[in-house]
């Protein structure tokens, strides 16, 4: 080629390089700047939003693209991103905080904070994300990081790290979670702990409760099978720690077990710490049962004593959210999952959830109506029949209502 | 009824029926008709396309109706086509030639040849689907060919061949599978060679590389656990045939393993052959991991090198193709899978992909941009800090570059 071509043809680069990066920077600002709008229906209970606050092409350009047209001359994306769910939550300086789960093409997962004014849309990242502090043992993989301002003054971040099953080397599929542990004062520095020490040999949706308890932390935990002493069922165990410095849970016991034929059946683990409120501690959860298509996984809700929080007072039968429409489809299809919610000084309650391990969601309810909820709907009595007579009971009691509008 | 009523009844029937099918056939042919467009956003690497190029819609009437009003005066189905996916190709006399598996509504799969013009739109099915000569074992089910031009001038067609697995009496879902071999000349007349025999008890996505290495035939090969010599973990296997009349495998090696926390960490198979690139064999793969809703199926790239086609010289991190809307849903949820792509003399590259065991697509790319995309993406380092690391990276890159646009 001759110089004079040469540098036709590469000026030629550089015009579509800069053509193709303008129409990327306009979808990109689109999505970002889109506005959020509550579904029209909603049970009453909690109403959804109509789209989702974070998805994977809220990934900001630079972490996706090198943008030097030398060494990317097709703008080919480098670095994929599969998907953005599972978030954490917290009101920090006025503004909607979300610690997501950022999902590479290549599976790995890491944490990003992204932020908003209102909490139900227009979502921004940070410039970069999460360098989480690691252990002398690598995480291979992290994920769903519950977020919780304690009143030790920490805001500690726990969350499931994943390695390599050592004891089962031939099969690469084979995973050993546990809960990781770091903290920060400021969402800007994070000092990581031990990881979590418990009896358990698996640990999952392991959450920090914000208060102490008898001048000790308190941990919500999911054991495993394999931990045998507090009941092999499995279930939401409650344990304590002497010093987040050296996180060992003790006297781990199950106050929210699986039961047969419910919504909980197969598994169950808490989702983002509870809120407290007036009449006890409010929880929310996912449940999961076994299908035909695979696991299915919803919300639920409970309520536990002040005095005693490993005394649950009240729990509403089956789901408080399943997945609905598009939120029943994405990687993992059939899941709803919770890790952060955040309660405003006027009593909103802004519920981040995951569909199908894809996408970021909110839905809004408030404190006085989910204290309603808990405490007024019927709680499961575990049979058919039973169901049928708590439906019946409704029946004959709005027969005996005054007005006729 | 009085024979003018009968005969007044059987021109009505005459009459209902070359209405239904009138019916029929304008549907059928505004199907087979339908251009079909680029969607409107890409990642840069690979360009889907709108519509799918082959469905189960797109199989002839003939195959499926009775067409005589005397025999089938109701105009019913007959003979069922489910699903037209997971598709061989190969560029003949000009043409975009796909051997499609076509699976009736009885589960049985076969293969039949769909031609283009331009490869993405348009294809019709040759009259009648190829009649498959058997060995002496017939194929109770056959399915996935691989297409391929080799050297030594005949086209193979390497194909999943599946019979009962006789150890297994008790159990009707036990199978055995294995790699069944046929060759053409003309994409007309078909010779059946013997059955592949290697070590392992099951093979599936055999693929037969296009040219000799060192005078021998060789194979990628995707051995079962069972097949402890070569590594418990499986993976995407090579190996050497001296003559395909006798098509005994020899010094079976694993060049792309399964690998913890990837996408290809359950299982992983060879797609269509590789393509010769001036850098290197272009792979186009599938790799397996599990989920709470069953298995999830994306496609992966690797390049290996010239010389020496076990060595892995590139594989960028992750997938290169996910099952995105539409395609997340089908009889098989959750999955990519491709055996089947063509590249043309002017360096595009159309890839034949299938999602969820339902239909074929169409998606565009290029031999350079795939270099480029094999040669810069970043590679998988097995650990979130490391992907983070990446990112991080990249975004610190991006700001260096000297527009500011």
């Amino acid at each position: 080629m001759k110089p004079a071509d040469r540098e036709k043809a590469h000026n030629q680069l550089l015009k579509d390089f800069d053509r193709k990066y303008y129409g990327l920077k306009k979808r990109y600002k689109k999505r970002l700047e889109k506005s959020n709008k509550k579904v029209k229906h909603s049970n009453g209970i909690v109403q959804r939003y109509i789209n989702p606050v974070l998805t994977a092409e809220h990934i900001p350009l630079e972490w996706r693209y090198d943008l030097n047209p030398l060494t990317n001359p097709f703008l080919l994306e480098r670095i994929g991103v599969n998907a953005v769910f599972n978030a954490g939550a917290l009101k920090w300086k006025g503004k909607y905080v979300v610690v997501a789960r950022v999902e590479g093409y290549d599976r790995k997962s890491y944490f990003a904070i992204a932020e908003s004014k209102n909490g139900v849309e227009k979502f921004r990242f940070r410039e970069k994300p999460i360098k989480l502090p690691e252990t002398a043992d690598p995480d291979i993989n992290v994920y769903d990081m519950r977020l919780v301002k304690h009143e030790d003054g920490w805001i500690y971040g726990i969350f499931c790290t994943e390695r390599k099953d050592a004891s089962m080397p031939d099969d690469p599929s084979a995973a050993r979670a546990n809960a990781g542990i770091v903290r920060t004062r400021d969402l800007l520095n994070w000092e990581r702990l031990p990881d979590l020490i418990s009896a358990s040999d698996q640990q999952r949706n392991v959450v920090l409760h914000p208060e102490f308890v008898n001048r000790k932390y308190a941990v919500y935990t999911r054991p495993q099978d394999g931990f045998i002493e507090t009941g092999k069922g499995g279930g939401i165990g409650l344990g304590f720690i002497d010093k987040m410095e050296k996180p060992e849970v003790k006297n781990e016991i199950i106050i929210n077990p699986r039961v047969y034929h419910t919504i909980y059946e197969s598994k169950n683990g808490l989702g983002p710490a509870p809120l407290k409120t007036p009449e006890g501690w409010l929880h929310l959860a996912h449940g999961v049962r076994n299908t035909a298509a695979g696991l299915r996984y919803v919300l639920y809700m409970f309520m536990t004593d002040l005095k005693d929080i490993g005394k649950v007072i009240y729990q509403p039968a089956g789901y408080f959210m399943a997945p609905q429409n598009e939120e029943r489809i994405g990687d993992v299809s059939n899941v709803l999952f919770s890790n952060g919610w955040i309660a405003d000084d006027d009593g909103k309650v802004l519920i981040y959830y995951a569909s199908s391990d894809t996408r970021l969601h909110v839905a809004e309810t408030s404190i006085v109506k989910l204290i309603d909820y808990v405490k007024n709907s019927p709680a499961d009595l575990l049979s058919t029949g039973k169901s049928v007579d708590a439906v019946i009971h409704l029946i004959e009691k709005n027969k005996t209502r005054k007005s006729g509008k």
